[in-house]
């Protein structure tokens, strides 16, 4: 039997003049402030605001209710979470999603995983980091889970 | 000198009814069960086996022995191991390769490692967790090597 | 407004005999050695160098910077890095970025994220672990930070 496919692409997204796209790419129903760089496999759902000049790397994933400042940098792999499985699993409930706010020039290094959080503006986290708690002071955060590891 | 290229695409998959699969996708070998979701930018490999309602989301790989069952979430960038380098690295035998076994309503979260392992029905497994040994007792297990944070 | 389209290929790669890439992946500038594998979805950056019949699995991202000996296997994944952030963020200078080099006969689990460091002949790196340091003794190591769990 076959299955129904759905193609990557770009659907119902809002761009700013001068963003750059490397396909494929699946982005759909979210807004990409002016200047930005997609690299390749990445997706981006819906809902999502990226703002100016930010670069979302290779093979990254931003899911519904994530907002990225300006000036940010999501490295390669960075993975984004909207749903803590708090019943024991998903929920189909966008309602019990939470939202992640990352502040402006707030650079993720790669292969990042992020909680729903908010992350304050210049924040540093490093590669291979989990992201569990809000970042409220500027500094760089490493390990699983993230912890501060210098104050910037 | 040109390489020889292969194409990502779907090959001797059995699929169960109601299936959907975001292109591009590399699908070979393997069995998709009813009304399973597999997301853009997976790969399953031959002989895995997914359960009817999982969904295996974007960036997921699936590696030749493992088997998902049922309700099953597969989070973004899954990555299933089969080989331990026992021998000092990779074996070109498949004899020594294990299995992997992942139990029904099992949720894993985003960018979860998983060695060859069994997890039991209805564990939850936080996003950047590594999993290195097999999951008896439901519950919420995170962190780097993966232990239980939670009974269920 | 539009954005800006690349799409993924293979431009000005000096590829070896009898190597196999499995499409969509982004390689640009760099070298591929005799009997190499690259699996779908990796990005491969100008300057990177791929000895001969290493494997480079699914869902990997070699950055500028990244010599890859012989024999190697580099899991699905892997993620290595040539920015610290030192300046606390992204350096568009692509000299302040450091080089990575792994030896022969390397394997590289999966999910694997690798700092820019160096890496001796014959190690192997566990799944998930995250490499902050230069690895100078042949051994396992695994955990984030990577560290040595056993002797080879």
């Amino acid at each position: 039997m076959e299955p129904r496919y759905f193609d990557s692409g770009t659907v119902d997204v809002k761009f700013g003049a001068g963003v750059t796209v490397v396909r494929p790419a699946n982005l759909y129903g979210c807004e990409i402030g002016e200047g930005c760089f997609v690299g390749p496999f990445v997706e981006i759902q819906k809902g999502v605001k990226v703002g100016a000049r930010t670069r979302v790397q290779s093979h990254s994933f931003l899911c519904e209710g994530v907002t990225v400042g300006e000036d940010c940098f999501i490295g390669h792999g960075g993975m984004f979470v909207n749903d803590l499985f708090s019943g024991g699993g998903p929920s189909a409930d966008p309602a019990e999603w939470r939202d992640t706010v990352i502040g402006n020039g707030v650079s993720i290094g790669s292969n990042v995983t992020l909680l729903p959080v908010a992350v304050c503006d210049g924040c540093v986290i490093g590669a291979g980091a989990v992201v569990t708690r809000d970042l409220t002071e500027k500094g760089v955060y490493a390990g699983n889970p993230a912890r501060l590891v210098r104050e910037l």
